[in-house]
């Protein structure tokens, strides 16, 4: 019994390793997902030399069902994200905001067979979402997580009358233009060099800067301020940059995950009412918003498309590393 | 014609120096006030060296009116704070945010005449507060700028179930202690030693911890986290000291003015959703609201009283700048 299933794993070189598991059989609240598709994100590089499966960017079809599971059935298509489970009975869950349950398992800290760069995954029934039919399983791969990541500030904190900055074009960035601009606010793009900015215009900003060498951004002609900047790149500068370029009572999202600090000035944050947000993945229920609009307004994920083989893997994982990807890793095993 | 009075001024030296001024016939909007009191605080030690006349916690009696001044009479007992105008034009103040006005008329800025360290003030009505019975003009003073300070991030991000942390007990710190206790949240007091131990537990906290030389607060054995945080100390720590402690979707907000940067963790910031937020004085709205509690709910401030002289306006400046005041600074003509 159990499931045989091929995966890709996590090796102290850093290079992904493939390996033959067996699942043992489901628990009653279980499900077994055919992998189909998979995205590749900055967290699978941090853990690439961890004992673990990588991938946490899952979509699939559901193969088989545990004896308590009322809300799928097999031949579902499914995606997952960080998330297998929450308690539901801690201060977090009751107040409906489980991404910071206190008891959650999630990918890196738990389940470690279970990551999506495999051909079968079990998974818990709940933290899986039904894919709309409007929406591909290439493009809801990368929504599970660098998708939902943007997504959360933005329905939370973004009004349609916003001017919003988006620093950075890569996973998160391009998808982070394309919803802020479908919800109808006004966007602004920071990026190091001109590179993107045609694939930027088009994903939906209406203005483009580029910042690289840059030490004053007031110089940078920016006759509207900005209101929500989400900062989406992978290297970390002082916020002071952005100061004058922000409205008061602007938010500032740093959405990148990593070591070291932020550098945030007293007395501008003071005088001008600014905030600096943390914002960790999304609720269930913000996880089902964001597939719904993205199938009725046509957000979609550039990929770039790499096999589900071992080669596949590490050619998509040095790509990433050496932040070339435009915009995210699709991995599939069509 | 005009209105003599006795001011007390900045000087290169930063020593507070006397005056006498004749300030100009009444414009429409205008109202001159016979000054009461005044607080001290820490922004006028930052402009000490000033060509201006310091105060910006004033309270007194309306001495006389402007042609078009339809609110006040002559005889009401009014305050003031920073601002002394703002433009009910710009986004901000259309939004009921005047206080981050884009044209506003504030201490330190403009008005360089108009300090509350005088015997009598020209302001305009608009931004002048009736100070309700019940509350005092010792206690109205530094509600004016210390209390609103602290009264605006508690009324718009405390719960009554939040468990609220203050960091340093000082002009703020001990009004902000009240404040949150009177609104039902337990408060917690971070303070350097143990001087202000009895005095915090007295003014309304439950527990209280010192701080002065710890590099760990997970070892002040702090079993329920704080939602809250408010820093009023003047010394800028690591706001990484705290994330030990804190909840979930806490928020921090830094109070005290001054250069330099705050330093914050970034996958802290992220994994737990903290936001650090700025906040600056408060809308008129709010200053009448916080007057209006502060009456119901007996709110009071610890004062140091001096004499509204040259040398009462140096031995309080002198022992702000010590760091010894306990808590407030109240200067007065009686």
């Amino acid at each position: 019994m159990g499931f045989e299933c091929i995966q890709f794993h996590g090796s102290p070189s850093g290079q992904i390793v493939q390996r033959k598991f067996v699942h043992p059989e489901l628990a009653s609240d279980e499900v077994a997902v055919k992998v189909t598709h998979s995205g590749l994100c900055g967290t699978d590089v941090h853990y690439s030399r961890a004992d673990m499966v990588l991938g946490h960017e899952g979509v699939g079809i559901v193969h088989s069902i545990g004896s308590g599971v009322s809300s799928l059935k097999v031949g579902d298509r499914v995606g997952w994200g960080y998330p297998n489970k929450t308690c539901g009975q801690c201060e977090w869950c009751l107040q409906g905001e489980e991404n910071y349950c206190r008891n959650i398992q999630m990918f890196g800290i738990a389940d470690f067979e279970q990551g999506s760069l495999s051909s079968l995954a079990v998974r818990k029934e709940q933290w899986l979402f039904k894919i709309p039919e409007g929406v591909s399983s290439e493009d809801a791969a990368p929504f599970m997580c660098g998708g939902v990541t943007v997504w959360t500030p933005l329905i939370n904190h973004v009004k349609p009358y916003h001017r919003v900055g988006i620093v950075g074009i890569g996973g998160l960035g391009h998808l982070a233009i394309q919803f802020a601009k479908k919800m109808g606010a006004e966007v602004v793009v920071f990026s190091a060099t001109d590179s993107k900015r045609e694939e930027a215009l088009q994903l939906g900003a209406k203005e483009f800067y580029t910042t690289k060498g840059l030490d004053d951004y007031s110089t940078l002609g920016i006759t509207k301020k900005i209101d929500r900047l989400l900062i989406s790149s992978s290297t970390k500068s002082s916020l002071a940059l952005f100061y004058p370029i922000l409205n008061p009572k602007a938010m500032i999202f740093p959405l990148t995950f990593g070591d070291g600090d932020l550098t945030v000035p007293n007395a501008g944050t003071i005088q001008n009412g600014i905030s600096i947000s943390g914002t960790m993945i999304a609720t269930r229920f913000m996880q089902n918003k964001l597939l719904e609009f993205a199938g009725r307004n046509d957000v979609h994920v550039v990929a770039e498309k790499f096999p589900m083989t071992v080669e596949g893997a590490n050619a998509a994982l040095e790509r990433l590393k050496e932040g070339k990807m435009r915009y995210r890793a699709v991995l599939s095993w069509d």
